[in-house]
């Protein structure tokens, strides 16, 4: 029962692609993760994905569209979709999914991480 | 599949303690609302809360402490604990809950609202 400063959690790591847990709700997890360059297309099988910008901005490259993000917009991709999120400066970003999700959903490589940190 | 951004739907109103939807996933609800002054001490029985501070300052008061947050930062109110929001300046606040939570919780009065509406 603590509350949770965006940026003082962002300022413990700074590895890309990296999710970390900051709170947990109702079976699902808010993580914060700071993201530069291309990620890989994937989907998640069975959860809704919500990716809010923090600062920054980046791309949510989707099969038919890209959605570009500013600070103070999200986006919802729903289960099933693919995508692939792009930033080209760093982006900080608060994601809002199932406690279930994994990073690259359907695919694993190397930046799969099945367990994640909680900061 | 829109991507939504917060303070183009603060905008769009103006009521005090009327969340509206703004975003729906894994049964979980994305809310915003506009607050000031005190709501009234409630809790929800099956439902953890999170309160975001999108802009302003509001204190989170439960029966043992009072949380204050500013901008960029969340508290979580798990299922049955009490609380009571208060902001002393209107405060602009994103919600993340189940679909099924309700804005008064355990009791019903004049701002009980059981429609919210999607903006």
């Amino acid at each position: 029962m603590n509350k949770v400063n965006l940026s003082e959690k962002l300022a413990l790591f700074s590895e890309h692609w990296h999710p970390h847990i900051v709170g947990e709700l109702n079976g699902q997890h808010v993580k914060l993760a700071k993201i530069k360059g291309a990620f890989d297309w994937h989907h998640h099988a069975a959860e809704d994905e919500l990716f809010l910008v923090v600062s920054g901005t980046m791309d949510l490259e989707l099969r038919d569209q890209t959605v570009t993000l500013e600070e103070g917009e999200f986006f919802i991709v729903p289960r099933g979709v693919e995508h692939r999120p792009v930033a080209h400066e760093e982006c900080h970003i608060l994601l809002f999914e199932p406690a279930s999700t994994r990073n690259t959903g359907n695919i694993t490589n190397e930046r799969t991480r099945d367990q994640l940190d909680r900061i």
